[in-house]
């Protein structure tokens, strides 16, 4: 697909992350101002609420009265694609309503940026195989690597909605119960192997009861965000058998501002990698589920300069976002607009594209460089670590925003608040 | 403590579950109405917002408007201290205002019981110790039986909240990816080997953003009820390593339908077991944390007689609910109001006192017997479940109403909805 030329000169140029063939939907806020639905397009932000209060969109009455993407999620594809239909008329070159529908953008530089969605449930999945190996091969040796189940069934464990948090919120380096080897008996300490895991959630639209196939995942699924899942690796340790990680991951989740739509994404899909054991008929793929999307880690010292330390891209998941929600839902377990489902880190074949500091340092046997010869194994106190995605057409760009955050150094005492 | 006598005479009856002392939350609807919050008493049950709208009680505007607990809890502990009061005043004998509170009792037969508060998030844990050696005995081998960190950590991890499901919901036997250790690949097949895990489930009441002590969080719990954990153990067996429970558990989680305050329960405080390993200080019990609640589990077949299976008491628990909840927050994880924290199954040192069929029944090897001859591993299909507990004072019983349902067989084609 080509770019679908805007009115707005800004979402034309080839490297605008916004451009129409995006239409992101994210929640902002002037200075001062409450926070309230707006869609990206070039350099600004379209306010949804005053384009329905001006008739120029047809949404159901009170659809953005509220500053979350839910209530418009929960009505469903047929709603999303009229939505969808409707913004690309009004904002396309030639759009007789050009005059009508620009007292209604706002420039996006002076705007806050919040959550999208409110997140009903958080699923975190282990779902790529180059990561799952290299993390496998740290935790358990090289032998019992990849579990038994791992090309049967895509690995997954519920998180902790309330940890999820938007781009530029700081997190704060977590206290928690951990053990050396050498140790008799645990401390509870600051982590010390505080990590980032480079990831996309998929954000489920509509809601679902029973058993869901992978065709009928699809129609569930409403758009994408980049996660990192930051994880501290000195509590997952020593919490997570038996029943897996819990507090090592719940200090925090940041996700990108903007949801790009499954529709947005379309042009970008490409198939799973070929099946290493033959897929249960449940999971098949009845179109490509995965998306070509480029991915990115960078990581900035306080004052220093950034440094990307991973590149990888979405392509590299063993299973897609749809068959990891078809899977969620074998048991009858109930799936409810605003679920946010983790794709587990993503890591590519080589050492550049592993999606965690745990991988790129080898369990800190192999400290990365950074220029002026500062070293990290893992995440140093007043790090900011960004990852950024785009998907590249011709002569466009899909950017989803950043999923950025600074983690402060640790509370000195836990319990003096 | 002894009763606190009600001019509704059925309150006063020893073995009435809902005495003065008790008063419970819960949800309810008469025939053809609307659900409204309640408060069970005697044979029936108080109306809380016509309470309110009388007068008769003082709490915020709007607490009693959505059917559900949760707004109330929002408000905290001086709300759920004054309100407690004022209805202990109302319904007390010798209450000058039996005239003005008596045209707000419903007859608790003719109402229907619904969901008593929405629930945010849910945890469930792992912290009955006898629950722990049986179970990690069966999954893997008796020298491994309690893992190395199980006597320092809570062990939880997160739950399916979409789960949850209030007393009297039938429950759907699941399918899920199974496989036998001889055979080679897994089959999508119904659950063989369907459980219950007899828990008691906590209610946060007030929420927290940072770490939280043992104290904090005992000033955060709102209340109890009883929880049957349903687990599919084949399907769990498959899935669980390395990340936990997953489908097995989501199918659904059923709770009784009145909230037990923390208020209530007060008088049946007792500690935790003598610690078998020296705690962290932030685990430390700064006051009994558990409670003396019996606890059994009924089995009823289609159309036969139930057999109690288990007899055993809330106070063989490791960890209480509020080191759980302080545990639950040491990475700086928010905890919001309704958030649920299944204790773990409880299991008592005796065969009878196991709370999980495939405790009672050693995985299968040793069926349980029913009269009539009949025998089970685990559940059959039709077969009804009912989790009872009682707190038992002086001359009065605190009861939390059944947490009852019903096995129906797994759908022929899951996919043909």
């Amino acid at each position: 697909m080509t770019l679908i030329r805007s009115w707005l000169p800004a979402a034309n140029d080839p490297a605008c992350p916004f451009p129409l063939n995006n239409l992101p939907y994210g929640v902002v806020s002037a200075a001062g101002g409450a926070p309230r639905c707006g869609v990206a397009i070039g350099d600004r932000v379209l306010d949804a609420a005053a384009l329905a209060a001006a008739g120029l969109v047809t949404v159901p009455a009170g659809t953005f009265d509220a500053p979350s993407w839910n209530a418009f999620m929960a009505h469903g594809p047929a709603l999303w694609a009229s939505f969808r239909a409707e913004l690309t008329a009004l904002l396309a070159e030639g759009s007789a309503q050009e005059a009508a529908v620009a007292p209604h953008l706002l420039p996006l530089a002076d705007l806050q940026l919040h959550m999208p969605f409110a997140v009903t449930e958080y699923t975190d999945f282990y779902a790529s195989k180059h990561h799952a190996t290299n993390v496998g091969t740290m935790f358990r040796g090289a032998e019992n690597a990849l579990p038994p189940n791992w090309l049967s069934i895509p690995i997954g464990y519920n998180g902790r909605a309330s940890s999820v948090v938007v781009s530029g919120t700081p997190v704060r380096r977590p206290w928690g119960q951990v053990k050396g080897p050498d140790e008799a008996l645990p401390r509870f300490a600051p982590s010390a192997r505080f990590d980032i895991e480079l990831e996309m959630g998929c954000i489920v639209g509509r809601s679902s009861t029973g058993p869901v196939t992978v065709a009928g995942a699809e129609e569930m699924i409403f758009g994408y965000v980049l996660l990192n899942d930051w994880s501290a690796r000195d509590i997952q340790a020593w919490e997570y058998q038996p029943l897996g990680p819990f507090q090592s991951k719940a200090t925090a989740t940041t996700i990108s501002p903007w949801i790009v739509t499954a529709a947005a994404l379309e042009p970008f899909r490409v198939p799973v990698p070929p099946r290493e054991r033959e897929t249960l008929p449940y999971l098949e793929e009845p179109k490509p589920g995965l998306y070509d999307i480029a991915l990115e880690v960078g990581l900035a010292p306080e004052g220093g300069e950034e440094t990307v330390i991973a590149r990888t891209n979405y392509r590299e998941m063993y299973f897609s976002a749809a068959q990891q929600l078809a899977h969620h839902t074998t048991s009858g377990c109930a799936m409810r607009t605003g679920d946010l489902l983790g794709s587990g880190t993503i890591s590519g074949p080589q050492k550049d594209s592993r999606g965690s500091l745990l991988e790129m340092s080898w369990g800190g046997k192999e400290p990365l460089e950074l220029p002026g010869g500062a070293t990290r194994s893992f995440i140093a106190d007043n790090d900011t670590l960004t990852l950024r995605g785009a998907a590249r057409g011709d002569g466009y760009t899909i950017g989803f925003g950043e999923a950025a955050g600074k983690v402060l150094p640790a509370l000195e005492d836990p319990y003096a608040g």
